[in-house]
């Protein structure tokens, strides 16, 4: 997966990779799981994939980016991701935002935000000091895609 | 593995599960990891052990909690560990604790405090309300194991 884009915060390519990231929460969507999605992208590529897995994994610990960190490093061959963008369809929870700091790496974009568990609502930030992060990107789709599965299992 | 103790909260058994998770840590040591370990007790039985296996599995998530939480989640076909404790020589970093928050595990007991990366330090509390916590069992065992696996790698 290619996208020729002239800088590392070019809002073209963030919502390109994020319909990546968005591709991916509607397979979680398929298998009945809550749609989180995300890809984490290197030097213009998507190297890693992850959708949320914890009702078919029986593991809380499934979740998109969790799944994306660890096939990221797998194809790097190493544990570190400084070089890297994670793209993920909602804010980070506390869990991935920790193993996002202990990954350093690079950059962070998510689509909706999520005022219950998100990971910007805790101090300090959790993050490592070198990593950036923008939300917002694609922010309704990805949240309304969530709003919905909810919804539905209300009823 | 059992202990015939009188309540959840008696140290002398908070002891005993302690040392079993410090075995854990001696297995990590032993591989030339972090040396930290953690075990899940299920009504006065050891369910899941864990130790860290960051280098090994070139994976910064295979800290020792995660892996005891995937493993009790399979022991016992269900992901949350409300009757659960879960035992671990070094305070648990943000991405354990936010995982043991999805878990909604019952209790925590945590060895050595981690001024620098332990979720006590963070706000909100990232633990769910119904988890209690206890730290410094056994803490100075378990922190010096830690610092003289630092101390050496500095020389």
């Amino acid at each position: 997966m290619f996208f020729n884009f002239t800088g590392e915060s070019d809002i073209a390519a963030d919502e390109f990779y994020m319909k990546q990231a968005l591709k991916e929460a509607y397979l979680a969507l398929e298998a009945d799981e809550v749609p989180i999605g995300s890809v984490i992208v290197c030097k213009n590529r998507v190297i890693a994939r992850g959708h949320n897995l914890t009702e078919r994994l029986n593991d809380v610990t499934a979740h998109a980016e969790m799944q994306a960190i660890t096939a990221a490093a797998n194809h790097l061959g190493g544990k570190y991701l400084a070089d890297c963008t994670l793209y993920v369809t909602m804010e980070p929870c506390v869990m991935c935002a920790g193993a996002l700091y202990w990954s350093q790496i690079g950059r962070i974009v998510f689509g909706a935000y999520d005022p219950k568990r998100g990971f910007s609502r805790i101090l300090p930030n959790p993050l490592h000091p070198k990593t950036e992060f923008v939300g917002g990107i694609l922010g309704n789709e990805c949240g309304l895609l969530v709003k919905e599965f909810f919804r539905k299992k209300r009823q």
